[in-house]
């Protein structure tokens, strides 16, 4: 096995179902829509993301002998099925939304056609990969919103839940307007910027805290942001502007000072108060320390005098709404004499739709996005679908956008979202129908369901 | 590099800030604590886990030639430091409460004393890694706590936040008492047991209920636990019956039914009814669908019949406090002319405590803990040291515990709590306090800074 296979992070169940489909069903073709059931607190939209990491996956999906060595040791899989697994490839097809794609609850995000085995047996990596990607960019989204064209850097690390969430929170958070990141790795494997300033260990580590800034600023003469909250603002901002002066002396310019506690705008103008009076109106605040949309919302409410903000756990974590409630649900079989099934699922609350299915987005004369419908694939709607054709027979049919690109597309879709849909708290509830061709699958549907139970 | 080289996972300024001291202070040793600083919500203690991750990473940690070349193209780094960064390896000292350890606010979880630069650029990496871990290994002790003991599995693979959380949950929930996961990777990589029932898909895929029943127990007659609610719940538990009654009639037993939907609590209560009334008394009934703590305590309190719980999301992704307030604060610089200068930094409400520490823990006579000190290392205080040595030069001096040790010794932790405690929502606060000898150096300290700025 590659080290870093993780193939069989799937479900213990999809293991146990695929090697029921092995014995019966193994020409049976099914198509699985990806999407999010319901919107989660405070949002209004979503943003897609993490495609490109669901392809990559897809596209290695196959397990080594030391995974099926494992999965014969647990006594309860077939010889015939575990060698049928040795050999296995992803070979389906896959649409999906374009990453940066503003996105609504009910709506296919990603859609699976493959042998049923197959189709189930990814189940719960693509919803892992797309759940944490398009978490991000969509609390993101919400955070740059509300820094009104200030700077917003991820700097959530340390505190995101594991190293993956870390990537993905650095790089979802860019495809939505953040300028960069803190992490390096990061940085390399995305391409994207990356920004630090210092810590406060920098600072005690040296005898006092301008010696520390002296220290800094001799190494990165145009590239310092110096932290100056460590023992008394006041006399931090005041060590930071000799450090400033210093520099200038030496021909080179002071980048920022960074705020890192306490009342952040009484503190902010303070700081650029002292600044200004120094003649260094050139030298940039930023500000961190738990600070999410709100925060950032009430700052420049209180008129703070920020620059950028560094974000951190609260949005790395998406820390008000943990997670998507995203579900991957069966919706047609093909079985093998050729006939076709649409299915759907009828429990309490938890009802699915039918089909194979594609989005349409309906814009307003205005350019502003108007509604969404989801329809069957092929059935004549006026209005943009949203949904490409991404894989098929197992292999990329797309070369990956720049992550600029989705930065773009993510800019503009926000852009044609009216500001009612924009808000931190209020939540416009964006219109999103159902085709007819649709609901009258789901009238004829629930009759056949009726009749065969 | 190789392609899990995970060591440039690093805020930029821990690498500007190790430049810095490479000019400097190359010869200087640090200490840093690791700890938590408030409690989550709803939460009155917290369990220590990731430490064989963490000691895995730094054991690891070095920067391959694609790592500097990446570096280097920034632009800002000296040949000289790339090239020093070139031939690292973490060459430290760590001491750390074992996995499964209890552990309170403001005590060091671990503890890091290595060349300044060395202790620096492993920081973030450090915080993620017993982040994510303690996280959930704290939320999954209060799921199982609620359960009574009814037997708890991770369901949460789908919606963790990225894969390494996937497998953190996994790990950390069996530490604090769950029974095992559905994450298959999880139970190759760590040993532990897996779990697994059947989808909703799976059901849908056959013409009825009946036959997708028949299907499955077919293949795994002694392992089998039929979901129940596609369609109908009465209809369901009856298609499991004469599923169970056709798998007697052939020598084997059904192994359970599982409800995923609807109110749990009145539909178990007819499940069993059914279930006994038909003979069936040995079927085991499952829940699953959006469980925490909460609703678990709710269920049984209301009489549910529901003999295990599948916890996904809430869990795996500990919705209700998504992260701690954990840190990595220097609190010691042992300097290169043999001088020591305890450190803390004193910025309002981030107060950080001086000193090579160590955390004691005090019994009570009835054998519950009473209270933990935390103290200088060496000071004379009776009660049981916390933090071990596991780490020596970089080379780790400890033989990593069994996953099922680590099991034992958080549930005895758990044990020894008192009652107070373990509520639910009601917060007991567990008495930590300093010590004789860390007051004395804090205000020392606090004078000696006073004077200096």
């Amino acid at each position: 096995m590659r080290s870093d296979n993780k193939s069989l992070l799937l479900d213990l169940y999809e293991l146990t179902m695929a090697a029921g489909y092995f014995e019966r069903e193994r020409n049976v073709r099914a198509v699985f829509d990806l999407f999010v059931r319901r919107l989660p607190k405070n949002r209004s939209f979503l943003i897609a993301a993490g495609l490109e990491e669901a392809l990559k996956f897809l596209k290695d999906f196959s397990f080594g002998q030391e995974d099926i060595d494992f999965l014969k040791k647990k006594g309860i899989f077939k010889d015939s099925f575990l060698d049928y697994l040795k050999g296995l490839k992803f070979s389906g097809e896959v649409w999906a939304m374009p990453e940066g794609t503003v996105f609504f609850p009910g709506e296919p995000v990603l859609r699976v056609s493959a042998p049923i085995l197959e189709a189930q047996m990814v189940e719960s990596a693509l919803l892992n990969i797309i759940n944490i990607a398009s978490l991000i960019s969509s609390k993101a989204a919400r955070v740059v919103l509300a820094a009104k064209g200030k700077g917003v850097y991820d700097f959530s690390l340390r505190r995101t839940q594991g190293m993956s969430a870390a990537l993905a929170a650095a790089r979802s958070s860019y495809i939505t307007g953040c300028l960069g990141t803190s992490n390096v790795l990061a940085g390399k494997l995305y391409g994207m910027p990356t920004a630090g300033t210092m810590a406060h260990s920098f600072v005690m580590s040296f005898h006092s805290e301008l010696e520390s800034f002296r220290a800094y600023t001799s190494l990165f003469p145009d590239n310092s942001i110096l932290l100056v909250d460590t023992y008394d603002y006041r006399k931090g901002i005041e060590n930071a502007i000799t450090a400033a002066k210093e520099l200038e002396a030496k021909g080179h310019k002071l980048k920022g000072v960074r705020l890192d506690s306490g009342d952040l705008a009484r503190i902010s103008i303070m700081a650029r108060r002292l600044l200004d009076k120094a003649g260094l109106n050139y030298i940039r605040i930023f500000a961190s320390g738990n600070l999410d949309e709100f925060k950032i919302d009430n700052l420049l409410k209180n008129g703070a005098k920020i620059d950028s903000f560094g974000v951190g756990t609260n949005m790395g974590t998406s820390c008000d709404a943990p997670y998507l409630d995203v579900i991957y649900k069966l919706s047609r079989i093909d079985n093998s004499d050729g006939s076709i099934q649409p299915v759907m699922k009828l429990s309490k609350d938890k009802i699915t739709y039918p089909g194979k299915k594609q989005v349409f987005r309906i814009r307003a004369k205005d350019g502003f996005y108007l509604k969404d419908i989801i329809g069957l694939e092929g059935e004549k709607i006026k209005g943009k679908p949203l949904l490409e054709k991404v894989m098929e027979n197992g292999k990329i049919t797309i070369s990956s956008p720049l992550l600029d690109t989705i930065r773009v597309l993510a800019e503009e879709n926000i852009r044609c979202l009216r500001p009612k849909y924009k808000k931190l708290k209020a939540r416009g509830i964006y219109p999103v129908s159902l085709s007819p061709g649709l609901k009258r699958m789901i009238e004829k549907l629930k009759k056949d369901i009726a009749l065969r139970n």
